[in-house]
């Protein structure tokens, strides 16, 4: 069997289980990090709690509960230097978790899902929600970030457009041009990029879109799914983003 | 039932079956023509050969196999002005399947499956890549596309790095920066883009990509899997070709 390979992901705290220079894990991470692991004490591990902040620690305690004490503490790990909240009409639901899945390690911090006149169904329904909420956890876990996007289905476009924050926008859009360099260095607002539902956003929705300041811009010359589009643009994006810093 | 949808995306016909102005499609998708979108004689539809060509006809010929009069012919429909070559460390099974599915969309001319040191097992067996092959195909007509990207396998990186061609080499790497306008406008070379397999690649592969001119580019401070990293890198590499062409 040999020696257990250390966890190279952080585990999952809760906030309030830190306490100054120690934190306690739940039951399934604790579970994870002692017998899967089989983690003893004095083995190195990190946590993070989802909040920005990522801690490096010594396991301390391995009865019932890992209790680690934290050796540095990091903001921010693995985080983009400006938010990047992606909207994206509702298709199926496999394509839903393929968003999820590799727009989180992309660095998304929103991910709403928009019930369109295309979408030809509901918004996703809180107990769904909170299912794709555990694999966005999973998926900072694997990423090593540190903050936990919002996990969202908005009731509808005009109700979300009319509560949105404000941001660069930018809406991906056949009759676009290819991203050049519309994402600022100054402004420290999140970039907000929308997406349409298969078949796209009706002439309509794209009205609203365009009247809200979302920039068309091209993803090329062919015919992209609702999921591969929506993981190109937060590529472009993010790219911008890590650019701007340069 | 109503009026049956007419198929928007192209169907797939062997460059031996098109002669002059005509051609016929084969069983699978005559049946698909004729019984699914139950087209009539006179009905518009379209045909891609998967090697550039791209036909707008008319169905002429409705027993049996699907025969069309070609009404239009164009070239590299849907097709990036230079070739897109994907190297990536073989992961599992269903991350092969997610790479095929976003690269071919977003363009990929070429994609090879690595074996490497951290990939664990042999290259795909040409049984597998067949199969690849036909998810390929749905990928071009569904993308609207027109050429097939070459599926492979290479039996090793060195092996593949002697007989590689020319082209812009991009090498996703940690310590690598992000993109910036490494992608020249003038080169009619392909881009070629190397992606480690889950763990990444190892020194000794990542010495040798450096020595053969693969140029290290950032993909931001979050771990990315091989298929997230492949689907960005390739979102990049895209969007810098079709910038280059404005």
């Amino acid at each position: 069997v040999g020696r257990p390979r250390l966890p190279d992901s952080p585990f999952w705290v809760e906030p309030e289980d830190v306490e100054a220079d120690h934190l306690r894990l739940g039951a399934e991470e604790s579970h994870h990090l002692l017998h899967v692991h089989r983690a003893r004490e004095g083995a190195p591990f990190e946590a993070t709690d989802g909040r920005g902040r990522f801690y490096e620690c010594v396991l301390e305690s391995a009865q019932d509960r890992a209790v680690g004490r934290i050796v540095r503490t990091t903001e921010d790990q693995g985080e983009l230097p400006r938010g990047l909240e992606l909207y994206v009409g509702l298709p199926e639901w496999r394509a839903v978790e393929q968003v999820i899945e590799h727009a989180v390690p992309l660095g998304a911090s929103a991910i709403d899902f928009l019930p369109c006149e295309r979408s030809g169904r509901d918004a996703i329904p809180a107990s769904r929600l909170a299912r794709l909420e555990r694999v966005a956890r999973a998926g900072i876990k694997q990423s090593r970030r540190s903050r936990l996007p919002r996990i969202m289905s908005s009731e509808s476009l005009p109700i979300l457009l009319k509560s949105l924050g404000p941001g660069d926008r930018l809406l991906a859009d056949p009759e676009g041009r290819p991203l050049l360099h519309e994402i600022t260095t100054s402004s420290q607002l999140p970039v907000q990029v929308a997406v349409g539902p298969p078949g796209g956003f009706a002439p309509e929705e794209r009205r609203l879109l365009l009247e809200s300041e979302f920039r068309p811009i091209s993803l090329g010359p062919s015919r992209l799914t609702t999921e591969t589009a929506s993981l190109a643009v937060l590529a472009l994006a993010r790219n911008s983003l890590l650019r701007s810093k340069l």
